[in-house]
């Protein structure tokens, strides 16, 4: 049987009264950016000047890539078979996953556990490159299929530069980079996941929260899909395969 | 089988170049608010600062409601039978249906009907309640629950009155709300839902899209309760229902 | 906040008794085949011999249906992000909407509401195919996209035949094929999801449950495509588009 | 850009054409079971006479367990949202996950493995527990918060031995309870889904379509549910929670 009361620590509501992490809805409306109200919602505190930029930047970053990405597919999928708007949305944001989106989480994660060692980032780098190759692992958040440079990266800190925000993960993930180059001789630069991950981590975010960065920066380019497929396209257009072929067993009798 | 090459006309890709509606993803980052980012995405231009600040207002308005929507207890539920975050999102955004969260859509959908007639908005809210009563519809975006009077309300004509935004469907909201008094005696002041509908038909948004602002909007919070839940509460806990009777067939024998 | 007791029809628990409609889980297993149990679990009652035979085949006709149908390539989008089989299955269950999977639903609607009025299901099959003219709809349920005629209608009104189960939903489905042909010269052969509407019509299911028995169906087909797109394909392999083109606004600054 | 040509071995279509591994739908119709359909389907052969009755009563067993279990929570909230019935099954089976019906594919993955070793059951059974208590691991599969003994696993034994089934697993899976009781001094009795997890591991079943079975045999239950719900029920009931305690930050201004 279900528990008397729940404890959340995020939203107090009553009549007339909505209260985000202690501060009342019409002050957040008036007085925050969203990309402001994010972070409080999330981290519980107001983030400084530097970092309300930074956020805005990470969550405008992703907005969307065009029709390619495979949570583009499931959102035209889910609306073209028949379906609501926000199960269109649900079903693009299923499909964000460890392969699709997953990499601000996992590159995190890594540099999370890595900075928190003692040493300077070189040579925690070079140790984590080492780790990497030992373990046959790909360092996520770095190389991008199509992008050889990714221009989000280089405007993400360029920002942080400018607005003077730095910090051990930026400066890790900065390292990684160079290490990357050297001991493995192949150039793969950090992508806009690789660069969120160092930001947010900077920011004090939990890496469990990376998926959720991408997701909230994503949904309203899978609205704006959502709605073209529904105004634009007939209904259940031929989305998938190509053609097929089928190897399974010969024709049989039961 | 699929078709051969797909049209769209949000987001160009190709190596190093992401262009949303034309403009380069770098420039968006550098210049853009998230709400600027999202008008953008989804309306194919750029607001103007009115349109920005009023936009901003509304993604912020309903970023959390503390625990008791529905679709917080759809991302708890998923997050704690053992799933992944994305899959507790899509959870909530899967309950964000026609009774909750559809008030947008549904007042937007009847305030851009009526105020596509002639004539001037009371006779046309008149009308309007007219037909409400005869058809014994509740008019959507109108009362509340829990607030007998929605404070986000206020703040969001207010912020738009000191930015000079007004519009015929705003004008019909409120001539709505008088003429719902008058003719049917009863105070259902206009709620944040209806508010919102009434700004984004002034804005030339389509109805349809009406729940994807309110998903914009509180999947952010969605993400706050998946992580609470994550991180405070141990998995499985008892959600629901508190107990239960049965009252179907009595025990009996194939 | 919550309610206190919910109630319900369906099953009775408690340490050691699993109830369903009041039949014992254990007497289920030992005599029931799975299409029993699903007819118990949806009726409320056994179903006779010949219903049982009937929901077996129409359980079976609709398992799978190849790569092609959208729920396969939700499913195979959402497994190939990254996620859980849960979330594949699930994936694919939302594609499955008015469009896709829609006709068993929409087709017993109509012919429940037919097969209701008084006269000869001649007569009204003509009068409903007049209504579909006037009013320029497809009678849903009849009419493939691939297959000229539907094999496996043929062998459920076969099963029908030789068990000797028979009303006047499956009669009115058969004389609105005729009529169809007679009246708009059309051959649209009743398709499977026809032959269902009007075999559990008879069985007196609520048309709304209609997309239900098309999704317990085809849920052990999306779990196989899952699976084999697990262990046959590498993750976030290109499933769509084939190539895109895009149409909208040039190159611009902001 | 997406791939030319997909690969399957599940089902072959064309015109007039469904032949679901090698075997024509309408034969499939006639001579099988849905039980022994979703084993042909999930394993590309037929199932033996036993293998189908011990089918049959896998999906059969678990095809509701009354309103608890949170996967109908996920559902109901769907549905009570004002959403379809594809997206509120599709919502229950999302949360269906590593905790609530996770356990036929972690206990089929420790019996595959252990099972795979030399040596008699009991040898392993105990080295088995050795191991459990050495890992601090709960084994998923045995026990069960509401049965003190779960009445369907004595059902699927007694069947298994009735029709002549056996094997290593089922053995192991035996020899694993007297461990658990001898090396830690407590009853643990094997569940339906510890059951299950030794029954399709001797059919040959990969661990990673555990949960498969389990949405298989729920679906239904959903369906009951969420027609309940919509027929029973106001929208937008308050399903959870009962209450709820603030305890985050005090207010304040920004």
């Amino acid at each position: 049987m279900a528990e008397e009361t729940w404890k959340t620590a995020i939203t107090d509501t009553g009549p007339g009264k909505i209260r985000v992490r202690g501060y009342s809805i019409t002050d957040i409306m008036e007085k925050l950016s969203y990309a402001e109200a994010v972070f409080l919602v999330l981290k519980g505190e107001l983030p400084s000047r530097a970092e309300a930029e930074l956020m805005n930047a990470i969550l405008v970053s992703s907005i969307d890539h065009g029709p390619t990405p495979p949570s583009v597919l499931g959102t035209r999928t889910v609306l073209s078979g028949g379906n609501s708007l926000n199960a269109a949305i649900a079903g693009g944001v299923l499909v964000i996953g460890d392969i699709h989106g997953g990499a601000i989480e996992q590159s995190a994660r890594i540099m999370q556990e890595w900075a928190g060692k003692e040493g300077d980032v070189e040579d925690l780098a070079a140790k984590l490159v080492d780790w990497l190759k030992g373990t046959e692992t790909r360092m996520p958040g770095f190389g991008h299929q199509l992008h050889k440079v990714d221009p989000r990266t280089g405007k993400l800190f360029e920002i942080a530069a400018r607005v003077g925000y730095s910090g051990r993960h930026i400066d890790l993930c900065v390292a990684v980079e160079k290490a990357l180059e050297e001991k493995l001789g192949r150039q793969l630069p950090i992508n806009i996941n690789g660069a969120t991950a160092a930001v947010i981590s900077d920011m004090g975010f939990d890496w469990r929260l990376g998926k959720g960065f991408f997701i909230i920066s994503r949904v309203p380019g899978l609205l704006a899909h959502a709605y073209e497929e529904m105004t634009r396209e007939r209904p259940m257009r031929k989305l998938g395969p190509p053609s097929f072929d089928y190897d399974g067993p010969d024709e049989r009798d039961i």
